[in-house]
């Protein structure tokens, strides 16, 4: 991290009923939809910036009017059945609250009665600057996120800036906040960008291993019952030619029988990092008895969810480029703007898909049902599977329906991956818990191509074909040219 | 590693005939038996020391006289097949080779015939002075070990002192030692230390998973055709209630077959780096063509090769602490000194063990019969496996042979781990390439008691017993008092 993260802030400031936030009522400009917001500074109890280390991150600790009381008072107003036991955890922390998956995770804990913090260094937004890439969707900064939330809904949600490498950081958010349950997505969460340059590989090995490690460490020290649910990825299984199943498998050798974690088979650095994770949080698990839930998630598409829905402040990120969009968001991009889809190689590479508003379902439900103390649990989350060429006749036919003419072609895979290959994964658990999938075939036209046709002329077609490869990555740092 | 060494150097010191190292005649008070050692001096081509990157690291290239040419004339007199074959790896690279495995198998192959360059950062000296640790035998300074050597058998080590998290110190010793084959000993390798504090938890995984990537990366940029030879553990496998074969493992799964990474369930955060290493190795060696062996090896006992017993400034380091002590060197030294053998818990733990001269014929088998582009292979590298208590009963056994008295206690166990399972491990691939083992009931005697025996006076008992808990393990830094 600290290579990424060079600057460093010693501001400090404390304001009684000042918010730090740029006032409410100056950003009416953006609220063009939906809902009023109303301004509420004075809210505000307490905000402060403070040097956590030199060097390394800051942190800003927004403590909104929410008190435990207020806020455990509409817990029972929630839609779970969780909500109304007392017994079950009211206060969550989510790492990575202010990307894609986290966000949509944050509101949509915030708007069910819990008690939310994102705890972010919000380095995915350096990311962006760095490479030159940007979000489909205009975004904006999560301090007018929070505002906008709380303006809409009345509910706060605490904001932690900083770096959870930073163990002192950490644990004063830790400290501070005291979650029942910390949902982890605060990860580099690129195979691309992992494959860029040594560098880059380092960092995410780095970041995401010790991050995990520090989590580990600071549930132990600091809150032993917290229930870990910690983003996986469906891609630390690889493709074997036999089912994958959900973290384990029974095997039965020479006469006797075991049942022992799925081997693993990742194929980035990025992948491999989740499969570190995973190792780490099952020794931690038996060792010190961490409860976990580890939701080895699939490759997610779509960009409202109710919550981010309700105002364009609150609206998600969407990304199309060849680093950080998934292969369905960026094939509606090119579905919009009338570009070839582009199917690496032959297009038979198969994988779990989910929907974003099953991506907050399954996050709720792990947390609503936690593991028990020394359990590591996996749940492979995704809802239905397809290869590459399947979801490409997807987008052509959505495509016809709104008049869309969508061509596909094959371009040099930069990955190295099976391109024909057996894909058969498991995923019950989240249904037994009560999943109610969303259908891709449904949210092409309510919650995908509408989208990226709503926001074509933002488009910046240098970005959607792929920069990176696999096989060429080398020890030189690069660097993106205007 | 930036946490643990922080001193820096900005020293430059370019001499044509004049070593940095003392000379060696300074040295000679210390070469009491087995040989005389000639003094030269001005056979040291080059040797300086240079700054690689402030802060971090300093390296030394100390560049001896053996000339590529003068080296490969000797390498047919290699007692191994593969010496006589020129298309065979010659220039190896021994990276931790100033550790306890490392230096034996310097030494051993250098001896082969082949032409052998140490990379280390010496901090395996460091770990000891923080510790208040010390080896059981003394030993000497690496370039004294280095100057000895050359002085007894006329073949010349190349060393390279520095990181190799730097990747630009390891760039540069790749660059001008170019080798053949990579033996790579280089990570902290204790499962107590890693289970000290969080930050030797941190060290651990990030030293040892930033250190391979790295070494990946070089081979990958700087000598591709080079063989990774790579330290694994037998303890990635974890006891589970099967056969644990060597590295891959075939399932038949709902009518369905594959072979597989066989499951890893490590039990310490430095267990772990090696599984994570591992999966990160596999992975390239798929995607870039990396030639690679995974030397799974199990718990190595014996301080003699018929190298490091040619003279006392060459003598191997003898670990009996309750933090780097190995099971049976432990118990050697405490049947030494009177000290009740400490078996933790119930003492049914069953492992791998082998002689250190079984690790150094390993480790030469696996270059000399090296892995082809692409191949991961990987094997057990041990040789009889027992359990804690039989340990204790062949140590009673042989030291009654020698007249002492020894007794067997149980202690609380420090480790989270099964005290009685099932243990069947493979390990038919060395031999296959000509693994002639030593027994454990033979070497007792001749290479472990008697050397417990005579350096008994520089025993410390408070060294010997577990001072790290697996589960009390926290996030304040320990440090040791006098």
């Amino acid at each position: 991290m600290a290579q990424l993260l060079s600057s460093s802030c010693s501001l400090t400031i404390s304001s009684g009923n000042k918010p730090y936030f740029k006032p409410f009522d100056q950003c009416s400009t953006a609220f063009s939809t939906h809902f009023a917001c109303r301004t509420t500074p004075s809210s505000f109890r307490k905000i402060s910036l403070r040097e956590e280390k030199p060097h390394r991150s800051f942190s800003v600790c927004a403590t909104a009017v929410s008190s435990r009381q207020e806020a455990s008072s509409q817990t029972s107003s929630g839609s779970h059945p969780s909500s109304s036991e007392p017994s079950k955890p009211q206060r969550v922390m989510v790492i990575g609250g202010d990307g894609y998956c986290g966000w949509a995770t944050a509101l949509h804990l915030s708007n069910k009665g819990y008690e939310v913090a994102i705890v972010d260094n919000l380095i995915r937004r350096l990311f962006d600057n760095q490479l030159g890439l940007d979000s489909l969707t205009p975004i904006s900064s999560i301090h007018n996120r929070i505002s906008c939330w709380k303006s809409l809904t009345g509910k706060s949600i605490e904001l932690y800036i900083g770096d959870i490498c930073d163990f002192g950081f950490l644990s004063e958010s830790f400290k501070s906040f005291e979650p029942d349950a910390v949902v982890h997505f605060g990860e580099q969460r690129s195979a691309p960008y992992s494959m860029i340059d040594r560098s880059r590989a380092v960092f995410t090995q780095q970041n995401n291993v010790i991050g995990t490690l520090n989590v580990l460490f600071a549930i132990k020290e600091f809150r032993e019952e917290c229930h870990l649910v910690k983003l996986g990825t469906m891609g630390e299984y690889g493709t074997p030619n036999i089912d994958i199943e959900e973290g384990y498998i029974t095997i039965t050798h020479n006469g006797r029988t075991d049942t022992l974690p799925y081997p693993k088979q990742a194929s980035s650095f990025y992948h491999l990092s989740k499969v570190h994770d995973s190792h780490n949080i099952a020794f931690t698990c038996k060792a010190w008895g961490i409860r976990a839930t580890d939701l080895n998630q699939g490759v997610v598409y779509g960009v409202m969810t109710d919550e981010t829905a309700m105002h364009e402040v609150l609206c998600n990120r969407f990304d199309y480029d060849g680093v950080f969009g998934t292969a369905l968001n960026r094939f509606c991009v090119q579905g919009a703007v009338g570009h070839p889809l582009t199917v690496y190689g032959k297009g038979g590479q198969t994988r779990g898909y989910l929907d974003i508003r099953d991506t907050v379902q399954c996050v709720e439900l792990a947390i609503a049902n936690p593991a028990k103390p020394g359990e590591f649990r996996v749940f492979n989350q995704f809802t239905e599977q397809f290869s590459v060429n399947e979801l490409a006749a997807l987008v052509t036919k959505a495509g016809e329906k709104l008049g869309l003419n969508v061509q596909t072609k094959s371009v040099p895979n930069p990955r190295v991956e099976a391109e024909e290959h057996y894909y058969n994964a498991k995923h019950t658990k989240l249904v037994e818990l009560g999943l109610k999938p969303h259908i891709l075939s449904d949210s092409l036209l309510d919650s995908l191509l509408n989208i990226a046709i709503k926001y074509k002329d933002r488009v910046d077609t240098k970005q959607i074909m792929p920069t990176v490869s696999w096989r060429k990555i080398g020890v030189k740092t690069k660097t993106v040219t205007a």
